[in-house]
C-alpha cells in the first residue's frame, strides 16, 4: 500500500467520520480522524477478510475495543465492501440505522463484537485468540492451516486504563497467544483532559511483564506501522503454535487534520461545528463544500483489494473443500460449526435417585463431565474455583501454551477478564464457552454478562454457593440480590434447580438456549432429590416451573419455591393442616411469559400464594400479595454454620410454615 | 524484635489459627502458617497502634486484603492488647461471633476494612493514604505532623491477579503515594493449585511500571523483612510528601510448619486434620496437647510492646493537645472528625425555579459546588467522566502528587477502583467521599458498592446519565436494569430526583445518611422544574415520595412515578380525563419503609396504582396489580436521538395517558 494511498484513504476516513458526526450532531471524531492511518492499513494492507461473507471463519478478527471510535470502523467497513452503504454513514447514530453509536455485533456486517464498554473488547480478543489456537489444533493438519488468523485490536488509553484489561492481558501473556495483535492508539488525551493527568504508567515495561512483546511507531509512519506487524506476526509464526502477544504502540495525535482542535480532548467526544469541519477539510485538500467525500483514489484502491483479498479466500475455499473430501474431518467440522442450541438426551447425561442428598454444584460438576463427553467443542473453566464449583472436567485437560488441545482454561483469579474472554470464545464460531466463579462474585463480571445478553450469545455462567447457606465464609461471600440482580439484566436467563435431577434438566436448557446467556445458580449445601408428582416436570421445567407435590383436593395455598427452597417447602408440608401445592420455579422469568393458561394450571385464581427464596423478595412481588406472604432475605448475612445462619433468617420449615398458616 | 521473639509469636499464630479452623470445621490455614513471621513483625515490630483505642486516628492502618487470612489477623488482635478474648478466637467462624469467617470493619476492634473479595482491600489502602495525605496537608503545622501515619497491606496472588488491584496501583504510583507499603505474600499457591498454571506476570517489573518501588525478601528472614520495611518509609520520608509507593515480595511457603501439607493447595481452605494438627504442634515444638496454646515469650513480649507503643501515643496526645490550644485548629479538627450525618441548610444550596428546564446532572453539579463550600473535608471525584458527570469543582483544585491540598481526585478510567478508593477514604476518618460515572458503569464498581453498604459507610456514588434518554451512544451506555440492581443492595439508598429543585433535596438527603451508601440518580437530558402541589414537599420527599400533583376531588388513579418520568406524568395529564395523582417517588425502598399511615396518605386504598419509571419493571410490581399498568422498560435500548428511542419504547405523554385510561 503506497504512502499516497494511505493518505488518501486515511483523509477519506477524517472527511466521513466529521461529516457523519457534525450530521448527527454527536458522536467522537478524535479517534477516527487521529487513527485513520491505522485503519487504513488494517482495512487497506493488514487484515484478511472477505466483505462477501463477513461471517469467514478464517477472516482475521477485528476489535475496535475504544468502541467510541465507530465512525471510523463504518467508514472503512463501506469502503472495504462490506454491505454498509453511503447512506447508512449518513445515518449515524440515528434510530433503526446500521451505524448506532458504538458497534454492535449482528447489527452491522463486519462488527465481530460489541464494544463501547473500555476493555471489553480487549477481553473478547482474547477470547478470539484462544478459540483460533483450540480449533487450529483440532482441525489444522500438517500440509493445511484450515485454521490460521490473526486477531486485531485497536484500543485506546481507557482500555489500558481498565482493570479488565490487565486481567486479559495477563492471562494472554500466560497463555502465549502469540497471534493477538493489540495497537495502542496513544494519543495522550482523555475526557477530562490530558491523560498525564491520571495516568502515569510505563505502558511498555507492563506489557512486557505481562509476557508480551512490546513494539512502537509513529502512528503516521506507514513504514513503521507495518514492521511493527510484521515483526509480531513473525514472533507468532516462528513459535508457531505459541509465542509473546504483541502490544504496538502508536503515537498519534487526537484529531489530527482539525487545525483548531487537534491535540485537545475539545475533539474526544463532540461534533467539530460546522466552520471546523471546513476548515479540516481545506487542510486536508479535500473539496470543502463536499459532504461525505471519497477520494477516486481510495475507492479505486479498495476495489482492487478487494480482488486480491477474494484470492485469499478462494485459496482456503480450495484447501477446505480438499480437507472435507475426508468424511471424518467434515462431519467433525459439521459438528463444530453449527450454530443454535444444542439438544442432548438425557440418556447421555448422569441419573439421580429420588432420595439422594447431593449438592447441586456436584450435580452440576457431574452433569458438565458428561455434557463435555457429548459436544466436543464446549470449553470453559473456572476463575480459580474449580474444585469448588464443580468444573473438573479431567479428560478435558487443561488449555496451556503447550496443549492447545485443552479444553479446561484456568482463568486464574480474573472473573471480569474471565466473562470477556468466554464471550470472545462464543463469539469467535466454532466453539461454545462456560466459565463459573461463586455467586456472589458474579458482581466483579456483571459488564461481560450483560454484553452476552445484549449481543444474543449463549454463554453458560455457573455460579456456585449461592445464598447464606454458604455459612462461615459470611457476608462477603453470601449472596443476597445476586440471582435476582441476573433476573434483571434483559435476556439473561437464571435457573435455579431445586435439586440434583432439575440440575440435569437446567443444563439441558442451558444448552438448548440460542441466543442469549444461562446463568445456573447452584448450592454449595446437600439438597435432597424429591418425589416429583408432575410426570411431565422435565418439559413443564422447561416452561419455568412445575408442580413438585400437589394438595389433596383444591389447594388452599400454592407455595412458589426455587432452588434450596423447594426442600424447605417439602419439610413445611409436616407442620402445616393447610392444603397446600409445592410448585418449583427454577426459572421465575421464563415461566412469566407462558401463556395465562399454564400459568393458571399451577397457580389457580384466588388461591393465596407464598414463596421462598433465600434472596431478596423484590422479583417476586408480583405473586405474593404482601411482604408477609414472602420467605425471602432483604438484609446481608452472617458467618455462621450454615444451619445456625439459615436459623437466624427464617430459613427453617417451620418459619415457613408459620407463613402458610398465617393467612 | 528479637528472632527468637519473632518466632514465638510467629508459632502461637500458627498453633492458635490451626487450633480456631480445627475448632471451626472451616478456615483457611495456609496464610496464617505461610505469613505468621510477616504477621508477628507487623504487630510486633512495624506497626503504630493503640489497642485501647483502635480508632486512633493517626495508627498505622493495616488491610488483610486477603481477607481469608483472618485466623492470622485475629490471633494477632488477641496477642496485641485488642479486645478480642480467648474466648472470641475459640468462637471462630461461629455466628454471633467477633471472629467471623473474614474480617468485618466495626465489628472487631482493629479491623480497618472488611476484606474477603479480593482486590477490595488494596484498594482501601489506596484511599486510606490518600486520606492521610489529605489530612495531613490540612492539620500538620512545621513543628508537628500530626497526621503521619502508614498504610500497611498484607495481598496475595489472588489480589495481585484482580484488575483492580491493578487499576488502584496504577493510581497509587500516579499520586506517589509514598506511605502505602503492601507486603506479597508470595507462596506460589492458589485454590487450583500453583500460582504458574494461571500467572506469568513479572510482578516487580508490573508494579515497577506503575511507579512502585520494589523490594525483596524471604518471607521468614526477620532482618531482610524490616530493613525492607526501613527502605520503603524512607524513600517516603525522603520525598516527605509524595514518593513511590513501595510493594515488598516476600517469598513464603504456604501452610508452614504443617508437615505433611506445606507447600500445597490442600492447606489454602481447608482445616489439617486432627492428626495433622498434632503433627503440626509437635514439629513446631509446641505441646501436642495445649489447645490455644500461646507461648509464655508472645505473650510477655506484647505486654512490654504495649507500653512501648502507649509512649508513642501519649506523645500524640501531648502533641494534639497543644495544637489544640489554638482554636482554629480544634475548630477545624473537630468539624473534620465529627461522624454521623451532614445537615446542610437549603440557603446554602442552589435554588432553581419553576419553569426551568435543566437537567439533574446538572443541577447536582451545581449543588456539589456549594455543598463542597460548606463541607470542607467532602472529597471525590469521577472516573475521567468530570465534564460529563458535572462533578467539576474548580474552587477545590485537584489532589495531585504536589498538591496534597486539593480535594479533587481525578481517578482516571478506573470504576472499579474508584468505588474501593472512595470507600477507603470514608473509612479512613477525617473525610467524607464521594465519587461519579455513568449509571451504566456502576456495573463496573458493584463490589465496593456492596461493601460500603455491608459496612454501613455513607460513600456518596454519582450515577449520570440514567436511562435510555442517553440517546445516541446506544444500548451499551443506556441504564436499563442499573437502577433497581442498586435498589436490591441491601442498605444501599438510591435517590432518583424528578426534577433540580428535587436534586438539591436528594443531595441533602445523601450529606445526611450515616448508615450507608447513597446512590444518586441523574439525567444526561433537561427536565423541567415542576410546581409542588405538597408544600411539605421537602420533608416528605425524606420519606421517599410526597404528592406533587393532586386530582380535583378523590383520583381514581394514581401515578408513581421517578426521575424523568414524573414530567411525563405531569404531561400525560393533557391526554387523560380520570382524575389523577401524580406522585414523585425518589426513594422507593425509603416509602415503602414508611408507616401504613403515610403511605396510605398517598395512596389511598383501592384505587388503581400505574407506575412510571424508564427502567425495568421488577421492583414496581409490588404497587401496580398488573404488568399493564407499569410504564417500563424490560429490554435493551437503541442507538437514536433520545426523543426517537423514548417513543419507540412508549416513554411519550400519549402512551402513559393510554395506561392511565385503560383501567
Amino acid at each position: 500500500m503506497k504512502k499516497d494511498t494511505v493518505a488518501a484513504v486515511a483523509n477519506t476516513v477524517r472527511a466521513l467520520s466529521i461529516d457523519m458526526i457534525q450530521k448527527a450532531s454527536s458522536g467522537h471524531p478524535g479517534l477516527p480522524m487521529g487513527a485513520a492511518e491505522i485503519g487504513a492499513l488494517l482495512f487497506g494492507k493488514i487484515m484478511n477478510y472477505n466483505p462477501q461473507d463477513p461471517k469467514w471463519i478464517n477472516r482475521d478478527r477485528f476489535v475496535l475495543s475504544a468502541g467510541h471510535g465507530s465512525a471510523m470502523l463504518y467508514s472503512l467497513l463501506h469502503l472495504s465492501g462490506f454491505d454498509l452503504s453511503l447512506d447508512d454513514l449518513k445515518n449515524f447514530r440515528q434510530i433503526d440505522s446500521k451505524t448506532p453509536g458504538h458497534p454492535e455485533y449482528e447489527h452491522t456486517a463486519g462488527v465481530d463484537t460489541t464494544t463501547g464498554p473500555l476493555g471489553a473488547g480487549f477481553s473478547n480478543a482474547v477470547g478470539f485468540a484462544i478459540a483460533e489456537r483450540m480449533l487450529a489444533a483440532k482441525f489444522n493438519t500438517e500440509n493445511t492451516k484450515i485454521i490460521d488468523h490473526f486477531t486485531y485490536v485497536f484500543c485506546g488509553d481507557g482500555d489500558i486504563m481498565e482493570g479488565i484489561t490487565s486481567e486479559a492481558a495477563s492471562i494472554a501473556g500466560h497463555l502465549e497467544l502469540g497471534k493477538l495483535i493489540v495497537l495502542y492508539d496513544d494519543n495522550d488525551i482523555t475526557i477530562e483532559g490530558k491523560v498525564s493527568l491520571t495516568f502515569s504508567d510505563n505502558v511498555e515495561e507492563r506489557f512486557k511483564a505481562y509476557g508480551w512483546q512490546v513494539l512502537k511507531s509513529d502512528g503516521y509512519d506507514t513504514e513503521g506501522i507495518l514492521k511493527c506487524v510484521e515483526e509480531a506476526k513473525k514472533d507468532a509464526c516462528n513459535a508457531c503454535n505459541a509465542g509473546k502477544p504483541t502490544l504496538i504502540i502508536l503515537k498519534t495525535v487526537i484529531g489530527k487534520g482539525s487545525p483548531n482542535l487537534a491535540g485537545t480532548n475539545k475533539v474526544h467526544g463532540a461534533p467539530l461545528g460546522a466552520d471546523e469541519v471546513r476548515a479540516t477539510k481545506k487542510n486536508l485538500g479535500i473539496p470543502e463544500d463536499a459532504d461525505f467525500y471519497i477520494s477516486p483514489e481510495a475507492k479505486s484502491f479498495f476495489e482492487e483489494r478487494q480482488k486480491e483479498l477474494k484470492k485469499v479466500y478462494d485459496k482456503w475455499q480450495d484447501d477446505f473443500k480438499s480437507l472435507s473430501s475426508d468424511n471424518n474431518f467434515a462431519t467433525l467440522w459439521d459438528e463444530y460449526m453449527k450454530t443454535g442450541g444444542i439438544k442432548i438426551d438425557e440418556s447421555a447425561l448422569p441419573e439421580f435417585k429420588v432420595g439422594e442428598s447431593i449438592a447441586t454444584r456436584v450435580a452440576g460438576g457431574n452433569t458438565l463431565v458428561k455434557l463435555c463427553a457429548a459436544i466436543p467443542n464446549f470449553v470453559g473453566g473456572s476463575a480459580d474455583l474449580a474444585p469448588s464449583n464443580n468444573t473438573v472436567v479431567p479428560d478435558n485437560g487443561d488449555f496451556t501454551k503447550a496443549n492447545r488441545s485443552g479444553r479446561t482454561i484456568r482463568f486464574g483469579i480474573r472473573e471480569h477478564a474471565m466473562g470477556g474472554i468466554a464471550n470472545g470464545i462464543m463469539l469467535h464460531g466454532g466453539l461454545r464457552s462456560y466459565c463459573a466463579t461463586f455467586l456472589v462474585f458474579s458482581d466483579y463480571m456483571k459488564p461481560p454478562i450483560r454484553l452476552a445478553a445484549l449481543m444474543n450469545i449463549p454463554t453458560t455462567f455457573i455460579f456456585t454457593h449461592d445464598s447464606i447457606y454458604v455459612g462461615e465464609d459470611g457476608p462477603t461471600h453470601q449472596p443476597i440480590e445476586h440471582a435476582e440482580a441476573l433476573r434483571i439484566i434483559p435476556n439473561v436467563r437464571v435457573i435455579r434447580p431445586g435439586d440434583a435431577q432439575e440440575t440435569v434438566v437446567a443444563w439441558q436448557m442451558a444448552m438448548e438456549r440460542e441466543n442469549g446467556p444461562v446463568a445456573l445458580i447452584l448450592t454449595r449445601q446437600n439438597l435432597k432429590v424429591y418425589e416429583k408428582q408432575d410426570k411431565d416436570w422435565k418439559n413443564n421445567m422447561r416452561k419455568g416451573a412445575y408442580i413438585v407435590k400437589d394438595a389433596e383436593g383444591a389447594p388452599e395455598v400454592v407455595v412458589l419455591a426455587s432452588g434450596s427452597e423447594v426442600n424447605l417447602a417439602l419439610e413445611a408440608l409436616a407442620f402445616t393442616n393447610k392444603k397446600v401445592r409445592v410448585v418449583s420455579v427454577p426459572s421465575r422469568e421464563l415461566f412469566e411469559k407462558q401463556a395465562k393458561e399454564f400459568r393458571s394450571s399451577l397457580i389457580p385464581e384466588g388461591v393465596r400464594l407464598v414463596t421462598a427464596e433465600c434472596g431478596v423478595s423484590g422479583g417476586w412481588r408480583g405473586f405474593a400479595k404482601d411482604e408477609k406472604d414472602m420467605l425471602a432475605i432483604n438484609e446481608f448475612g452472617t458467618s455462621g454454620n450454615s444451619k445456625d445462619v439459615a436459623k437466624k433468617y427464617g430459613f427453617t420449615p417451620e418459619n415457613l410454615a408459620a407463613i402458610i398458616n398465617k393467612g
